[in-house]
């Protein structure tokens, strides 16, 4: 590879490998508001598999030669104010944004896998499945409309605000980091593959919004 | 076995779940206070294999009748207040906290385990095992005692409160939970046998104390 590509490589896996750990972090610590020790159960085990995801990464960077700390440390900020910017203040908004914030996340990561070489895609493709977590968000989110039917605008606002902060902080991470925009900018084709990439993340958004029965 | 040492049984796994999932809980928190992420990706490790041990644990209780959230509900308020009445305000509490605390806390199951039947008794020792535990506390809390020797002091008087606490919450578990302390009377050979199984738990704690450097 090119010293680009084996930078957006390096940059690419500190990103994910931070994200998990902050996923970890903020699952666990979301499981407090769990209304049953059923619920905290679910979410902590969400956030065990995001440890065990990020094990597998900061594993990879070591075995390409790269310390973790320093892959992971240009993006520790730009997550850290996403997080703090969607802290959730209900359960609800917990299961929403393990759901609806991760798997936009988890989408977005899967086109720039598409973009770097096999292995380093194979192992990003492994980290992101998201483990049945669709399931728990709709049967949690379905459960608490059907009880109080005004949760769904309020959870539809919720899921809005994540997506907006989520694309914020990424463009903020783009703008500072050469290697992931040049690598998206050349692997979808020039600027004009951009939007047809925002349109395949945007309807995957829209149906699971459509499954937890929330307007997007 | 008799239904009294079947409720013994229930109550112990309830309790060990629960502290199995608080502890994930704690130390996920506690891995905030980390001064490198790397001290806060080895702490998060050790709370990811605690939810491990949590899941055993719940998974035998099903397979024993029993539904994980009621076994586990008598023990919720105890181990929260040892928790809220222990959490660490620096990292070197949390890491003196992990070992300490926890270690205490595995010898005293340890010594129960052996006053119940052979498959519990092996699921105890499996999830108690503390992985490396004790050469992460003393490689962090001996560089920080070496860099400032004043540190000793505050963090054995740190040990000191966690073991009160500790001991304080085990007893009023206990006095709740009258088939737990028939089972460890009747266990140690009567009354007689509680002062040397305390005196075993308390040398454990001194050999953990020398080996941070700190006095007990």
């Amino acid at each position: 590879m090119a010293p680009a590509a084996e930078n957006a490589v390096v940059d690419l896996l500190g990103v994910l490998a931070y994200g998990e750990l902050s996923a970890f972090d903020r699952l666990a610590d979301d499981a407090r508001l769990a209304p049953s020790l059923a619920g905290r159960a679910e979410m902590s085990a969400m956030a065990a598999v995001e440890f065990g995801h990020f094990r597998r990464l900061a594993d990879r960077l070591l075995e390409i030669g790269q310390q973790p700390d320093e892959a992971m440390a240009p993006f520790v900020a730009a997550l850290e104010t996403f997080h703090s910017l969607t802290a959730p203040s209900t359960w609800l908004e917990c299961v929403v944004k393990a759901y609806v914030g991760d798997g936009m996340g988890a989408d977005f990561y899967r086109e720039v896998a598409a973009l770097v070489d096999d292995a380093t895609s194979a192992l990003i493709h492994e980290v992101l499945t998201d483990e049945g977590r669709a399931e728990f968000a709709v049967r949690e989110v379905q459960a608490a409309i059907a009880v109080q039917p005004a949760v769904a605008g309020r959870l539809a606002l919720w899921a809005r605000r994540l997506v907006g902060e989520a694309i914020s902080q990424t463009q903020h991470v783009l703008a500072d980091r050469e290697s992931l925009m040049m690598l998206l900018v050349e692997g979808t084709g020039g600027l004009a593959g951009v939007p047809a990439l925002i349109t395949r993340i945007t309807d995957r958004h829209a149906e699971r919004m459509v499954a937890l029965g929330l307007d997007s």
